[in-house]
């Protein structure tokens, strides 16, 4: 459908590139209403305006003029979804060993196959598989962590997906770091690479496993490779009851207070997991203005705990949610995030009210683009930030009737339903189609890959 | 495909009507191994064999010969699934009215539709609109207790799915009784009438909504009636702990314990949700062989709380998933309920092996049958049973790579997946699409009724 084909030869020069009309449009602009009849005008990768018209569809004196146009058919146009932490390439070993405790799940299991089987190769095509997979969900920002990371950088470039890419760090030898003493260097080498990707929709920093994986060393120069660019550090914190009690051992203090002593603590940290925050140190991340990637698939599948989320949000805390990877949740989907997310913390409180519909969709989005410090580009609708957005399909027996689209989007709609996804101005998928990506010879590879797996 | 298409010219008269093959198969039979290069052979609406071929497909010398064959095309074939518990036509209430207390949800908004705007006709069209959402999700069996439940039965009926169908009764003025005198008599005359339906696919049976809102007669008279017929009867048990902080100042003992002093604790009881369930309670409940539907995500969204369901388990009682309505959810999406249960009773119990994959597919489908009195017909697949069924895809993002079938089925597939569904032999999804249900009429019919409902 193309407004030249009723109209005159050729669009004004001022027109649209791309029109998305006949939408239900959430901008998640604070206080804003749900727009009927709602179009979003896209030009230059860039949202140019968000506006109501009822009219068939362009050209219509009501809807901007445009070179493209998409009718979607009564579905709700939202902000792209923002996974704010992955492992993406753990893909690979989705399903390859579950139910078990988190100590022989991981060193019996992951790690032996993290050190012997993982190449850049497999990170590369893994992370292919987690794009189709996100893509299809309806995310258009995800910040991954994980090693080899050139690789997975590489393959979210090709998906066409806004991302934070952080290379992972530990003070042992990792998948791609055998020698320790490596590791920043390593890492440093990632971040002045990263000009090799699109730059405004790639990031390249730096993850810092964890306060007792790294020394205290490694994490106060990590801290002050990133924060010298202006670039938020990853970091698991307070994820298990075992870290917090360790530490306090060890250090005689909690995990917070001790990366807080080490001056890690600051508004570009991005904290993930925070189970086992007590609220002293609920305070000291509010007080550093530190975000918080909220997983709680994972962090029930692994038995973790319930992190205390309303607590945060009350301290002003920004959130986002994130899928964690697939090896522990196992699967990349923000909509049972935030499904899960508005149903956990209303049970953990004994109060309906907690964490309401409309919440939980804006910590899937403008939140999550304020916990990666990407606000000024993503998370809202709104003229002058990347288009970044998705399509859903309304028109679903599990979607019927509608009167509150938020309400739909936590409590029933799924990740199967995005029918659109769009990434700085340019589709990633299509009527359920991959546009960026060769879903076929991901699958093969993978298959291929993945003999070598399984269970002994 | 049909076998005589390159074979003889009739098929012999021992053929199978259809032949499901090249598929994962799960038997979910105690003990079973997943089947590979499976097929499923039906005959007159029954599984006739199951077994393992690795050929092209029919006519070959190790398939059964068939009418008419199907390929799943390395799908997973498993038994359809069952919802234990559901109150199907709310879901005209779908989003209506979310993240509100229980009781101002219930006596502000519930309670008034049911009264003043619920009909038979909305009945029927509302559990056709479930009927869709459900065979869509793979539900083949559904337990559904309302009101007008003759119209629900009729609906459940004309979807082809297998169900129990339960009258309401409760002791004050209800949809379609506005005489409590004579909601037993309703009851009595539904059970009576139930032949106008498939006797073999339809049972007709009471739900005694409380032990609350059900007088102790009440009970006893509706376990009489039900008794004698042999047939199940549904009651909320312990699904709030202010029903338990009541039951124990009026009557001096728990919800349990009430209902069997009043005798109507036996094996042909299903209570739903007992989430405040005493250790003493379970211990009944066992003793009694009474079955126990377990419906998380509802109980997590209205915040009632966390059934003990590994400790009843333990103790050897039969629990099943439910959906509950779309008011409390908001979908009928089992799938959600097995990832939510394997996930929930890891992070209560601070155990990441409670409640392992395999054992939520089975709580959803042979236990769900188990539940219902209805393991003789379904539940799963195996010679002589009912030919209740679905295949889903396992061509996809998210359930790539394949180590795990049941881990997959759990915590990674979705509603969505499900390709094919069949419930007696009759397909009720062929390819996504629905065979028995005209889809766009339902929409329409539910749009049209649905602009009447919405926020004040």
């Amino acid at each position: 459908m193309n407004s030249s084909s009723s109209g005159p030869a050729a669009p004004p020069p001022f027109a649209a590139d791309i029109l998305i009309h006949n939408a239900l449009v959430l901008t998640l602009e604070p206080g804003a209403a749900p727009i009927p009849d709602g179009y979003v005008a896209i030009k230059d990768g860039k949202i140019a305006a968000v506006g109501s018209a009822s009219c068939p569809g362009p050209p219509c004196q009501s809807l901007p003029p445009c070179h493209q146009s998409l009718n979607a058919r009564g579905g709700l146009v939202l902000p792209g979804l923002v996974n704010t932490h992955a492992h993406a390439a753990m893909v690979w070993f989705r399903g390859l060993a579950d139910d078990l405790a988190l100590k022989t799940w991981l060193q019996d299991v992951i790690f032996p196959l993290e050190a012997g089987w993982l190449d850049g190769d497999k990170v590369y095509w893994g992370t292919l598989l987690a794009a189709a997979e996100m893509i299809r969900g309806g995310i258009t920002t995800v910040a991954e962590s994980y090693f080899y990371e050139t690789e997975a950088r590489r393959a979210l470039d090709a998906a066409g997906l806004r991302a934070v890419a952080a290379q992972g760090v530990v003070d042992f030898p990792a998948p791609g770091v055998p020698e320790t003493r490596d590791n920043l260097r390593v890492a440093a080498d990632f971040l002045d690479s990263g000009g090799d990707c699109e730059p405004l929709r790639i990031t390249s920093t730096i993850f810092c496993h964890s306060p007792y994986t790294c020394g205290p060393e490694t994490l106060q120069r990590a801290k002050a490779l990133t924060r010298e660019r202006g670039l938020p550090l990853f970091i698991h914190l307070a994820e298990t009851r075992q870290e917090v009690e360790a530490m306090q051992q060890q250090q005689g203090c909690t995990s917070a207070v001790y990366l807080d002593r080490l001056g890690v603590l600051d508004e570009l940290t991005v904290a993930a997991h925070g189970v086992w925050l007590t609220p002293g140190d609920q305070d000291l991340l509010a007080r550093r203005q530190v975000k918080v990637s909220h997983c709680p698939e994972s962090n029930l599948k692994l038995a973790a705990g319930v992190a205390p989320v309303p607590d945060l949000l009350a301290r002003g805390v920004t959130v986002g949610l994130g899928t964690d990877g697939a090896a522990s949740n196992n699967n990349l989907d923000l909509f049972g995030e935030m499904s899960l997310a508005a149903r956990l913390h209303k049970v953990w409180r004994h109060d309906p009210t907690v964490l309401p519909a409309a919440q939980a969709v804006a910590l899937a989005t403008r939140e999550g683009a304020r916990v990666l410090g990407l606000e000024g580009r993503t998370g809202t609708l709104a003229p002058g930030k990347e288009a970044d957005l998705i399509v859903v399909d309304l028109h679903q027996a599990h979607l019927t009737p509608l009167f509150d689209p938020y309400s739909h989007l936590v409590y029933a709609a799924r990740a199967a339903d995005v029918r659109h996804v769009m990434a700085a101005g340019r589709w990633l998928l299509r009527d359920k189609g991959l546009t960026t990506l060769n879903w076929p010879e991901i699958a093969a590879h993978i298959r291929q890959g993945s003999r070598k797996l399984g269970r002994p």
